[in-house]
């Protein structure tokens, strides 16, 4: 045990009614929500890199952070990860993601890189034993150092694009080593800056071939977890390829591997690209392209990446009514791709933080859960279209349509949208 | 001759030096640029709807504009077109561009709308004949009208889609017979106001099956034009199915008709989807869906559709390199889907606006075609991806190129994107 | 009685249990919060104009409703009373509000207008006294009709200028006439469409001659009520002078105005502007100009005034806990600037919109008189100030400051600032 | 002479056909515009900051730059002032701008701190003294180091109130050493993340106490320059209180400081806060506030400060003209707080890009000058308002003018505003 955290109990489900901040009031992991324990509807995961490996900066300013294992060495790396499993076993979470570069120093080279990777793996694998906290998702971090400035699969270097695919390669060895449930890839850099120094056309051919090599190995090694890109629209780039939902899916049907790969939706990045949350979520479900969701939250009046932890119960039941529509998870999960303020310095904020964001996941999960019980609001979805159970419109052509409005003189009268009265029907569940 | 435009002479190029407001500065359709008149590159065209059809409302206001052909009768629709052919012969545009509900009135039924396309198709059809002008596209209104509030294709009730099936076959065969050289969709309710009452799926399928019907209808009628979508995120709807680019083509590819439909961009919806107007056109021409633009400019303060006349002479610049990097038009061309300010009264305000716009577009063209001509942006460009030119690697596997990294110790270097020097570089054309 | 609403009961409260979509879950009218009752603490008001004049219109189509008043004569104008009227008292809101375009039908020229004005002031006056219902403000729209097409106070024409005071003037004594509690100024068109056509000094002197206008008319009539701006950043003007709160203030300052008129705060409006509602709030209440607040929504999707009902509960309680540490409504209230979407045809629509929106301002006001009550946020927010209140520093200078801080070697240690603890704090409230 | 730029000539005017890349086309720094120097209306400046001191990270990465000086000792700080004088001197540009954190090592504590601010002071000062370069402006850093994380003058903890205050003192006694023009307050921290722990009013009223400090101090030293404070709305707060020129204008006013303090318009924030550049700077010019800008550019796709090399003459010229109409700079200047693109790593780059930033601004310039000289705008703008020369109006009040429109049946007719003619005419001078 270290002293990070030392004082802070494991938090426990108390209920709505409970003072205690160091306490769940919502989230009670084996209550019963549809037939299914709730723990198993979240499937919640910490982030290994907001939590652990973020300094507190921004553009303005520096590290407010001040972690006994910020540092290079193979030490810090395990004292990070120690404090992490035990933050893991605080909250309760039975999942956690990372990049490689959360933890393991940077080597002087690939090799030294990968060795540091290979190590750490072994040490989290002991970790994850002991807790029996697991993976849900590992990725590569193909967009912090500056070899990755003008991108990793699209660079204009073909040795950038060699070394991020060796990166990607010992990145899903180590997924696959922790038992991950999924592979992530969000390609932070694989954008643009300028069109005037980009040939888009390389680069998406570049992307496609890179997406078809992680595709090929996880089917060379057999691995079972899903394949899944999460979108954003730009930021860090001016532009980035994949935009956002209907982007990746256009991108993967060029590429023929709409089958193969799924999205991990993330809030924020749902409203940077002009959506709302459930928007993207809905959107992936009907493409039968649904994954996972980084369940954090983005401030409205910003214009960049805040990834908050979430708070706003209205909105988490809409997006885990989309979720529950989709049939719920299947290898993905809620990760809390969220970082504290970089105000909030403090071991108990970074508990607390989660806390809050857990709580408010289970209580949209238990309103959604109702409305979609109750029923009463796919029957009003279901009614308004029940014109076209029974038509055969579909079926015939333009001339043959026209000949039915002109004899049967159709007129069509619209009907109430009732956005008002299904609004009201949502806040009556929450 | 109808005396709306009294006194307007017909605009002449005269040089950049011109003092002459009704005069082009830069526009001097038979001048050659890279081997083409430049009207033959640029293929204007005005919009029916704005400079005609449209009052001057807006969401707090109500008609501004006055004119003589306001009213719902014949008479009032044939005044309409005699002004208009005479503003198309004054700024000597070669085409113009129309919906149904531009250029007819709305009848009491079906039947009786058509009744009225069909005599004014006829009436534009000798307009045409006697001044030269011709049709670049026509389409459909599918949103003006209340049947319409809750989408056409998309439209729970099936009586909508086919009032819209009808609808569209009767402005096809209006393009058809006009001569028109493409048929536009711009589905401006297909789309929702909340996910709570839509089904996505369902919509989704419909709109993929009127899209169906439509490239049936082109080839069983052995229409030559192009079908073409115009995008747009939002705005009559909350959302909108038509987003941007890279959503249409998703789109396209899941209905399997990427090669039988291209895309008609707009400058303005670009912005309001959070790309730049080049970076729709480029990523359309990388797909093989461009086809056509839209012309008009977006306020950038603004969060809604401002359609205004452009202006921005290194914007357009910019936009005129993706088209003749594209190889030009071929069915497409350069419409004014742009209106006046509802202060700009004056018949003269009408006349000048399209001069300036076409001014602008004839600046950045030829800024555009002496860029290419000089090559050295491509010369750039290319340089820069050259590594590729010779490389092996999208052939190869994860494990390869590991073993690769490994044994070359590969260590990539950054090299500078040179953003501002090429930036310079396109200074100097302008 | 007219036949609009037959069959819609007077809507009761029932408790959060109810099933009944014809009443309150949450607002019960005399249940005391913090000592008042709570239609005391909001103040509600419906308003004429989203309700019963706006026809359903948006950029993109026209009208959707189709209300038997629509049309323009003064009976038109006396149904449409009865039927708003009749609202008021189904909803049991104490108040409403309105334009005098809303409400009387535009006359010939000004002295008919006057004079229906008038007429329907009378006919008001007695629907008043019969049902109880008062007026919250009254205000003149100055923004529908052409002639305000370059604003109204300050556009460049002074007939324009004299055309709106005199409106003002008529208004007010509407106003007055029905007993308003406050007098309303929103500035529509003020503000410019392009900079190259503008005087900004010159309507900045206008618009500060016409608000002392109003000020001294206050005074010689004897008005009692507020007089408020309500600001707004653009939408229907690209620009407009009445941006935000800071900006009002700095306008109030500048012409001395600033404990004369306060501001009437709309969320959509704040969103528009880049804040949030409750920023907006905060710092009308900390400038001392905090008025009135119309309590719709906008979508964050969207980049204009959707003015929709509120449903976001966390969000209003954060919006009514600043209205109540600003010590609650004095003559302002909660006015509904909200219009149904135009989909939504039905009278159940207009009534059940009204429900949700008053429901969720109920329970809004209910956590925010918790929170303050508890006392938790607000001990917090006093003791991270706490080293102020016993500092001296603000009376000294910058050479003294320089010397104590090497004199004492003052190093500041960062304190954590707790926000996601703070927002658990919160959302134990809801 | 170091050997960093080694290779790069002094850039010398060569006109607008040159194909040297390291020569300016437009910026002729004798020239005469109106009747005095293009170097004197321009009055261009360097920052220090982002090309010397900021290492290319961004959110999602870290250092890409690779300089020489990076380091933290006085010996990288005389390096960095060599290599930045040389650049200034490649560049003739007359003067530059710096940040106390850009130029000295942070030290231990404060007295550390103060001394190599000092000793670099003089450093710089002999610097000044051998190549005639001049100080623009000099500020205080109170953003980057992690004592600022809760504001500077608006911190919570007085402590951090007064390092911030002796911090201020130290670095007008730097400017005032350095002959500085002007003195800049930009309030990067002071503003919120979170209005859950902000006392708006207590840490309004210390900004004002700390702007009146240093406005004390300056006429306590006798400095001639201006104070200036630098509008942001957000970046790096979620809420800045210096949001634009109105909010400032209305804090200016409130403290009684509005004739002592000007501000520095930023074209970038001014985008950020919905506004356009020409917007704020004619707003400042009209609140008689109008002091100096920095001329850098803002990406529109962009949520975020991107500070990017002005490159749009177009835009550049309405800003200008809006100087011009201010009467032009007095102490101010043209600052470029611009960075290169991280990806821009060569020496070149840096150069260039000022190269190109310098003849954007002199080809604005010159247009903006044409137009004005020409007088065709300001005829147009005058005849519009032209009715107002004669009118007595704004001495009346509301019942009179009632009367009158009364009694003389005004009818205002709208006349046009012939937005696009004027946005023509504008295109003529470009
Ligand atoms: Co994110
Ligand atoms: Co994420
Ligand atoms: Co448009
Ligand atoms: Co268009
Ligand atoms: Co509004
Ligand atoms: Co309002
Ligand atoms: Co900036
Ligand atoms: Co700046």
């Amino acid at each position: 045990m270290t002293d990070f955290f030392k004082g802070i109990p494991a938090i426990k489900f108390e209920g709505a009614q409970s003072d205690n901040e160091f306490a769940f009031r919502h989230y009670n992991p084996d209550e019963v929500v549809l037939g299914k324990p709730m723990k198993d509807h979240l499937r919640f995961a910490a982030a290994y890199w907001h939590s652990f490996a973020w300094p507190g900066g921004d553009p303005f300013g520096g590290q407010t952070f001040q972690r006994p294992w910020f540092g290079d060495t193979m030490a810090d790396a395990k004292l990070k990860a120690d404090v992490a499993f035990e933050m893991f076993q605080i909250l309760g979470v039975p999942y956690y993601c990372f990049h490689d570069a959360d933890m393991r120093p940077e080597g002087a080279n690939f090799a030294e890189s990968a060795r540091n990777l290979d190590e750490m793996t072994e040490y989290l694998a002991e970790k994850q034993a002991e807790s029996g906290v697991k993976l849900l998702w590992g990725t590569a971090n193909l967009f912090s150092h500056r070899r990755f400035m003008s991108g990793a699969a699209t660079n204009p270097d073909p040795d950038v694009f060699a070394y991020s695919a060796a990166t990607i390669k010992t990145c899903m060895d180590a997924t696959i080593r922790l038992g991950g449930e999924n592979y992530v890839l969000w390609g932070g850099r694989e954008g643009y800056e300028t069109l005037l120094n980009t040939d888009m056309g390389r680069e998406r051919a570049q992307a496609g071939a890179m997406l078809q090599m992680v595709v090929d190995y996880k089917h060379k090694t057999g691995f079972k977890g899903a394949i899944l890109i999460e979108p954003k629209p730009q930021e860090p780039t001016k532009h980035q390829y994949d935009y956002d939902v209907a982007t990746v899916y256009g991108f993967l049907k060029d590429f023929g591997l709409e089958g193969e790969v799924q999205v991990n939706v993330e809030q924020g990045h749902a409203i940077l690209a002009g959506h709302s949350f459930e928007h993207e979520l809905a959107l992936a479900r009907e493409l039968g392209i649904f994954g996972s969701i980084d369940m954090n939250r983005n401030d409205y009046q910003s214009g960049w990446d805040t990834d908050q932890f979430p708070n706003n119960v209205p909105e988490m039941a809409l997006a885990y009514y989309e979720v529950l529509r989709a049939g719920g998870f299947k290898t993905g999960g809620t990760n809390f791709d969220a970082k504290l303020r970089r105000q909030s310095l403090d071991p108990e904020d970074l508990i607390l933080a989660h806390v809050g964001g857990m709580d408010a996941c289970a209580a949209g999960l238990k309103a959604a859960a109702a409305m979609l019980e109750d029923g009463k609001l796919e029957a009003a979805r279901n009614e308004r279209y029940s014109g076209w159970d029974t038509s055969d419109l579909l079926g015939l052509d333009l001339s043959t349509i026209e000949t039915r409005v002109r004899e049967l003189d159709i007129q069509p009268e619209p009907r109430s949208g009732k956005q008002e009265r299904l609004e009201n029907l949502v806040n009556k569940y929450l």
